[in-house]
């Protein structure tokens, strides 16, 4: 790998401004539904990137699939872009309105059409939340488990390929949607994919949609696998002297097949910031957060086994959540890492890294990013789902000091420059959106690249679909 | 469900031959290893499926990607078609040359290119089968789950999407490939993904290509999942009184969660066949031939519940394969399942179905199916990836009497309509090919197949890879 890695700057960006026309087509469908408020266009023009606020013309709130179609149409008539948006949960800057255009909420279709229990599926519209899902089904004795840190909707989990802490064992979005509808570029509303678990019957336009970011389409429903809820759950987590204890701690436990379904390493740094967030008293070192799925003796079974890996490589004795409620306020506090970390430097923003590399390389990887960042001197944590390979650092910088942007984006350059070099990837579960157009290039090569752009330009000829992100058009 | 299903004839495809400026230019570069032997030609123009021979016009064997690339630039230059072809286990036609043009033979790139133990994953060439690749590593304590029939190769099970006994518990192809270098259509050599168990850099151009029956490119590398080999195997079979109790143990087993390795189902036709085929003395009734794999202790639980579930349904007690060496007997016995029915009629051929359901419907799909196919008359076997919701019907036919053809391909078509109408699909792991493009179709719907054709145009504007498969374009 030795193309030099693209600068963080953003291009400039053609306007493509919703005309006045336009504006009054949609008013009249949608009337108190459709907002120009500058307000309302700004909280999403915005999302959890650090990029500056870039407002759409107008927020329309869809109801339905044929509530979209109408936009995308209309969008497509006047060739101005529309961007999708769920909870504004982007890290990467996806919802930014960069070339103008019309932002559909889909908040409002947050339905759950279909529970199918005994085939462990359901069919949801794409406004439904990871936590609302999960509320919905429990009655049912079935879990989703996919799970980034907010909570966001499965739309916007589907368009950036998300997974999070449990996706050691049960994989990410692409192997947890079996089929979508999607409002294509001209507007015709298209269902991919059927409810039976594997076909064979032409392209995979569902693992093709997911993760495109709404560039290809706007998702409406996803058909999603469910899993049944575990016999038995145990949760601990384990101390240790060094960050490399724990990641070689997590190294073996993959390499020794134990199916463990979460294992999820925190710095020092972002143990003190969930401790004073919600109020817990872990040991504020390097430490593993790991959860056991299975039958009883199963699950003892594989606790025993990482115990002693753990404790050969000098992990403290594991530390139980015993109670339904011990271990849900242990993993609601490591899912406030991100918002927990913010709050240990006020007014900041954080520029999080999201590489993932093959699991021998982990620790190289992440000692080098650790030495590179304490050397650099400014504020981070490290969460990481590193049983995948995967793991962010968050860099706290203030949005009034440009210099602080700068170094962040250098030490996240050199991250994804070494990813790359140790055959990983530069986004694990995050996206490209805006922030990493240059890194998909290094990372796929020209060839790759050119051949997602000639399906961008097949399925989508006037780059209304939220254009901008993923590559500059 | 209500369009009526297409005709399983073909249609009448315009025929592109090579022209003697591209032949030469073959014989230039290659010598010995471009033929035009009728002989090699027509065994490069057929498959296991029941269509006749369609000979290329040349057969090329590849050694490198440049090969293949080279191959592709002249087919490019003079809007030929190209072929990929591995072993010829294909049972839907794509490996006809209803077009004419070239076919690319791939076996003799047969190399393990990296065994990553220690990452779980491996890269090999395209032409590598199941069977090499599990005996080329498995000093390393890995396996390759994925299983089709036949020993077919890495990049034919790429192509196809298959999966086999053990997707219950492995995944397919789809879930199991992670990477691959691909030949494009303008003769580019590209590389998709990364090592990374995970990403979300950019649109999934990997699982885009698996399954895309060499339309969009020829695969040449293909990076995948291993997985450590268990602490504990064991293997037995269940027989049953009706094949609705074998079908409604395994729907119990699924809906439970149990993480069963294998659970195919026999009728007493397949195992009658798998009996003289392989000396074996099964019992001629309905079975499941099952697998678990885990640790000494969940093998046991596994098994347990799996026999209490069995039991209660009306199944025999367990009948053990104790050692390997029976375990391997039974397995290979399985694999044999298709010609070991081909040997009961002697000079026939089969029309094989490929149907998957979500579980719940697969009692109906299938026992429907049956009673249809006693009713008619032909000869047939039913082997099944039941866990899956996936069954073949194999329909022995006289390939001289048109009559039991269309007999079989009006029994197809019914299931074939059924499994739709029960949100399945047509084709659970053989693939669309030259039979199932009026399937596909019904199943899709116009808009997906729309946006199938949109992307197969942009990426082979000259539709010169393997066309008049997945759609007649």
């Amino acid at each position: 790998m030795n193309a030099p890695l693209a600068s963080h700057l953003l291009p400039q960006f053609e306007q493509r401004t919703a005309p006045p026309a336009m504006l009054e087509a949609l008013k009249a469908r949608f009337g108190d539904r459709c907002s120009l408020a500058l307000a309302v266009r700004e909280q999403h023009g915005r999302d959890e990137s650090p990029f500056d606020v870039s407002p759409p013309d107008a927020v329309v709130y869809a109801e339905s699939n044929e509530d979209v179609a109408f936009v995308v149409k209309l969008a497509d008539t006047h060739a101005v872009p529309v961007i999708p948006f769920g909870v504004g949960s982007s890290l990467e800057g996806h919802l930014l309105a960069v070339q103008g255009g019309v932002s559909i909420d889909l908040s409002r279709m947050n339905k759950v059409l279909s529970v199918d229990a005994e085939d462990l599926t359901v069919t949801v519209q794409a406004g439904v939340t990871r936590m609302q899902l999960n509320n919905e089904i429990r009655h049912t004795g079935l879990f989703f488990p996919i799970d980034p840190g907010a909570d966001a909707t499965l739309g916007g989990m589907s368009a950036t390929r998300a997974s999070g802490t449990n996706a050691v064992r049960y994989g990410t979005m692409r192997e947890n949607v079996l089929g979508l509808t999607v409002v294509t570029a001209n507007g015709d509303i298209v269902p991919t994919g059927t409810r039976a678990k594997k076909s064979s019957a032409g392209y995979d336009l569902t693992r093709l949609l997911v993760g495109s970011e709404g560039t290809l389409g706007v998702m409406t429903e996803i058909t999603l696998r469910l899993y049944p809820q575990p016999e038995a759950i145990s949760a601990a987590v384990c101390s240790f002297p060094t960050l490399e204890a724990a990641v070689r701690t997590t190294i073996q436990i993959i390499q020794m097949g134990v199916p463990i379904a979460r294992c999820e390493l925190l710095d020092a740094n972002a143990v003190r910031a969930v401790n004073r967030h919600d109020k817990l008293t872990l040991r504020e070192g390097p430490m593993l957060l790991m959860e056991f799925h299975g039958t009883e003796a199963g699950v003892k079974e594989q606790a025993e086994l990482v115990q002693e890996i753990a404790r050969e490589l000098g992990g403290e004795d594991f530390q139980w959540a015993t109670t339904p409620e011990e271990r849900t306020r242990l993993w609601t506090a490591r899912h406030h890492a991100y918002f927990a970390a913010l709050q240990m430097k006020p007014g900041c923003r954080a520029v999080t890294t999201d590489t993932c590399v093959p699991i021998s390389r982990l620790a190289e990887c992440l000692l080098e990013t650790i030495d590179e960042a304490d050397a650099a001197g400014l504020a981070y944590f490290v969460v990481g789902h590193v049983g995948d390979g995967n793991f962010h650092v968050g860099y706290l910088i203030d949005p009034a000091k440009p210099e602080e942007r700068e170094l962040a984006e250098s030490l996240n350059l050199k991250l994804v420059s070494r990813a790359i070099r140790l055959e990983g990837t530069c986004t694990g579960e995050h996206g490209i959106g805006l922030h990493k157009m240059g890194f998909l290039l290094d990372e796929a090569g020209p060839g790759a690249v050119a051949m997602m752009r000639s399906i961008k330009h097949a399925l989508d000829p006037k780059n209304i679909m939220n254009p901008g992100k993923i590559f500059a058009l």
